[in-house]
């Protein structure tokens, strides 16, 4: 539709002033537009819409259904639900029993804490929580989190009630910084965790988290406090003589069997319960085992005793006012952001397979509040872990109601059945962890990335290894800081292309990507596609240039028309700064100076905006300023033909400068 | 060109496939694509183009020369030339001894390593310099930081001797990261000090400087050493019986000399010189004045002994075995950066008038450069001072032999003159210092900046607010901070808009900005204005799905033609990484389940590149990717009013999900 045969009458045309100009946008006044930045910043999903003209009573419910969507979907809850909810909660409490004890270990933590945080805090996530599908419990990236940034400075086995009121204040400040988070609407600080990023630091931390199992694993009593890699490896092979062949023999065929049992369930979903079950089984064959061979008098170690009952109060275990508060701060911030990530990134995933829609900010108010009720009641950590809410969907739950059920579950457990886990060898519980982090380890998402984006693979790289040779936080800011460099990369050296006609239309496109399309003679058309702010003035200053010389030199090798018109298209350039703007005015002014005629293509709002009032449109004249690029060719074309530009005078005056 | 009516036949054409589709470039081998965006980022400009195609003498005549610009130029030089840059040479050496020996004392220093620091780094970068009007020196801001960063940990009156060699030390690390810069090509991170932090930055240290002179002004024998307004004015005003009025009423005399002849010679340019010899001139006044009437004897301080002779060596002097060698290493870093901003930013605005190209990072090698050998010949921080060049530059300047000529009129003074300057009265060379501080409050561009871009100007004024209120480094990381976080901002929340056609065209553009375009009824159209991030794909994942809900709000309101087509033009998505291709999927999955069709409009070739290894150009399939939304359009309208999509079923498959 439309060449340039076709374009030139609208060339013509627009001489007689027919066409429709570049708009400036009606000025707004500041406190408008500031409410208006302000609410796509902050409120970008508009969470007030569904409040707008409701009568105040309606506002009221619809007010507690938003903090506490339990009274969204109690009232329509239905018998089926409650059976699909039943079922699938009494599997994942199959799984978050051993698993919760094994994390709890793995924390340095009473293994009993495990089981009170897989009671209280899905309680409160039931009420709070907007996804249907996410199981609450610890995690084991937290817990090992929490047990190296600790550990560092309490030791565990020398203080362990020191290191106990630490986990809890940890906890709290995690709870703490959660909610504030939502409440503030400052999730998308969480975003900034890219998904490369995540991916390779949880590769990493499983990669930890599994060589720390090796402890248990080969029986060693002594064992480094260190995370990373090296340490580990130094502390197994120097102590080789220590290692307990029945404590591995053990664990080699648990984990064999917790993994065949996984794979069954992967290739035959409707056996979900299979691989959900397997860990029980293991930690009951375990118990058995060591019960009838007394297996624990030969090296091989058991849970020992778990206190029965509810949850102690611990709201007068937090310590406020301790050397160590600044760690467990700074813990409690880092696992808290942690874990809100994986918590939120989980929700959101099977929130998108059955269709419903999440609001993050939300979310980070419920896990926060249950992290803030869980430090008082001798819970540490908990979030959403992938791996429980993957049973749950599987098993088909319905509502959060799963979480309820596996909440009696552990109560019964704790009420009951604690004396039952006594003679549970530990190396039955590295098993289950080390099964569980292997299927964390997500090569296949690693090699995607290779395919797809280096630079997310780069990042993703760069994670894991930070957390396999340095430490979980040093990984951690490794991969936030690529991530961000790039960002910046990204602004600060955007791509300029040249454009060319894409025959028999009106399409002018990037000759990069386009071979095909043509080239106008006298006419070079450039695009910008960053917004023009201070850290790439200076780039697009040298790399327009350095597009005029090239083109210039181009032509001079061809000998064909030369060059009188620059086009810019600013299509792209969403905004511009101040800087910004002085770098057009020296384009203009080096452009005026080779005796060439800059000309704007499609400036947006916010850039027609501050053209304007900068006084540059006057600069250039609004004459200069097209809707399109293929007007812009038109005009310029028929200018070129029809006569020589008005401005060449001003080549010969900027010679005299040149031979200085 | 083309309305509606006449889109309609080019959809048709579409089906029978004889339209231009989007390209997906060629698949580049990795290490080229590396190797091109290395170029990209780290040589923009290109600097070893003159160099191809040349023999090996040619190559090593243009690497000298390119190193060494004197090599260019000077074979080329005139008489004419040599009589402009002499009156040019002796009218900055005027300014330049008076100002080197205020701002040596700004810096704690003693007062002769003004002139020192005015005579080797001109002649060095007379030869290494790319710039014809920089005229080198010592700069206030750079003195003043260096007083205050080193004087919190050696007080300069008590222990004189390590001060001065810790300033020698921190010099030679600035010229090390500032020729290192240049040589690794990292020129950009000067960029990220934008133009608004500067005037900020440079106002707020010129307030602060200001202030400070009130101790030579009134006459104080004790002072604060810090540097913030709230330190100085209670210092000022705890010791008013101490206040000297004949002092205060000479210095108040010179500052109204001084700003009367700047005045004065910007309304006149043809008298240049007048403000230009002013500080001379008020020197030699207030030296006789002094000398006749001994009024150093009732209170008005004098400079005291000026050693004769030329500089020293300091090789020796540097400290590199200290416990202050990190406030050294510091100093050295920090007033590195912000000489090096000063001396590009004025070498590149010069070179625009004269319209000659300067190349940041061969300056910043010069800078650097002279710096180092400037710190082993008892020279402190120079770089290229705003004042002295523009005075350089309307004298008529036309190479930077201006600079060796003053360089030669200092080396005369520290020959034959030092003795002069025994008398001065230090209230002279406050004067001097604040008439010159008061020239560089730049209220005009604040105001400029508050017109046209509100955060720019929140940027200026909170770098000027930090460095009056806390410190020069706190408003240095203030300013950057602010900047940094626009931009990760604006990609952090990009602007989206829906898109409308404009009347009697096939254009399409922003309703917002076109309040006369019009909707297509059915079709929604988005346009995305930022590359798609893991920082803003959960953002536009909740933006867009808002507009779908809107849109249908909307018509559900009016009762026109249901929703059946999201269109979203990518023409200003630069680029995509992982995230964003997951963010497209679950969009495009959520489209599909309103049983909707997603069609996207011109991606560029990096978007497209992804898209295609990514397989979700598979998904959406090629024939849903058009190159102009006018394509797009046309044919979703065809298929609109010729039959009804074939996905409606997925509608009532996904209803069941909608009611769970």
């Amino acid at each position: 539709m439309g060449n340039n045969d076709y374009a030139y009458p609208s060339a013509a045309a627009m001489n007689v002033e027919c066409v429709q100009r570049v708009a400036i946008p009606p000025p707004q006044p500041f406190f408008k537009s500031l409410k208006c930045s302000m609410k796509e910043t902050f409120f970008p999903d508009d969470p007030l819409r569904q409040f707008k003209n409701q009568p105040a009573s309606k506002r009221l419910v619809l007010g507690l259904q938003y903090f506490f969507p339990i009274f969204e979907w109690a009232p329509r809850y239905t018998i089926k639900f409650m059976k699909s909810d039943l079922i699938a909660g009494i599997t994942i409490a199959s799984l978050a029993i051993p698993q919760g004890i094994s994390y709890a270990k793995l924390a340095n933590l009473p293994p009993i804490l495990g089981l009170y945080s897989s009671f209280i805090p899905p309680l409160i996530y039931a009420m709070m929580g907007s996804s249907r599908d996410l199981a609450v419990g610890t995690v084991a990236v937290g817990s090992l989190l929490m047990a190296s940034m600790l550990g560092r400075e309490v030791n565990p086995t020398e203080n362990p009630k020191l290191f106990l009121h630490l986990a809890f204040t940890a906890t709290f400040f995690a709870g703490v910084l959660q909610a504030s988070l939502g409440l503030f609407r400052l999730g998308f600080i969480v975003d900034f965790l890219s998904h490369a990023a995540i991916v390779g630091f949880m590769g990493g931390a499983a990669t930890v988290v599994c060589l720390q199992q090796l402890k248990s694993i080969l029986g060693l009593e002594h064992f480094t406090h260190e995370a990373d890699v090296v340490s580990v490896m130094r502390s197994v092979f120097t102590q080789t003589h220590q290692w307990r062949w029945e404590s591995a023999v053990l664990g080699c065929c648990f984990i064999f069997f917790l993994l065949i049992t996984r794979y069954f369930s992967k290739r035959q979903p409707r056996f979900f319960w299979v691989s959900a079950m397997a860990p029980l089984t293991s930690v009951i064959l375990g118990s058995l085992l060591v019960y009838f061979t007394h297996a624990e008098k030969h090296g091989v170690q058991v849970i020992g005793e778990l206190k029965k009952g509810l949850n102690p109060p611990s709201i007068t275990d937090l310590v406020f006012v301790s050397p160590y508060m600044t760690t467990a701060i700074k813990t409690g911030l880092i696992t808290g952001i942690i874990a809100l990530a994986e918590g939120i990134a989980v929700g959101r995933s099977f929130a998108m397979f059955k269709n419903y829609h999440i609001d993050g900010n939300k979310e980070m108010i419920a896990i926060g509040t249950m992290n803030i009720v869980g430090s008082f009641t001798s819970c540490y950590l908990a979030t959403g872990p992938f791996s429980r809410s993957a049973v749950n969907f599987n098993a088909g739950c319905k509502t959060a109601a799963s979480n309820i059920v596996m909440a009696i579950a552990v109560m019964l457990t704790l009420l009951f059945l604690t004396p039952l886990f006594h003679y549970t060898p530990l190396v039955v519980l590295a098993a289950i962890i080390v099964s569980a982090m292997l299927g964390v380890i997500d090569y296949e998402a690693v090699i995607h990335l290779w395919k797809i984006d280096k630079f997310d693979f780069l990042v993703c790289i760069s994670a894991y290894m930070g957390v396999v040779f340095g430490s979980v936080e040093i990984g951690l800011v490794i991969a936030v800081a690529i991530s961000v460099l790039r960002v910046l990369l990204f602004v600060a050296r955007p791509r300029t292309f040249v454009l060319g006609n894409i025959p028999n239309s009106g399409v002018y496109r990037n000759l990069e990507q386009y071979p095909n399309a043509n080239h106008i003679p006298g006419i070079l058309i450039l695009e910008i596609d960053a917004p023009i702010y201070f850290a790439n003035a200076s780039y697009l200053r040298e790399r327009i240039t350095r597009w005029i010389d090239e083109e210039e030199d181009r032509i001079k090798a061809t000998g064909k028309t030369s060059l009188q018109y620059v086009i810019m298209d600013m299509t792209a350039v969403g905004n511009i700064d101040t800087s910004g703007i002085s770098m057009l005015e020296e384009v203009k002014k080096n452009v005026d100076r080779r005796g060439l005629q800059l000309v704007l293509v499609n400036p947006g709002s916010e850039v027609m905006k501050k053209l304007n009032k900068s006084k540059f449109l006057d600069e250039i004249g609004q004459k200069w300023v097209y809707l399109t690029v293929e007007e812009a060719v038109g005009a310029c074309n028929f200018m070129l033909h029809s006569y020589k530009p008005n401005h060449a005078h001003t080549k010969d005056e900027s010679e005299g400068w040149n031979n200085v």
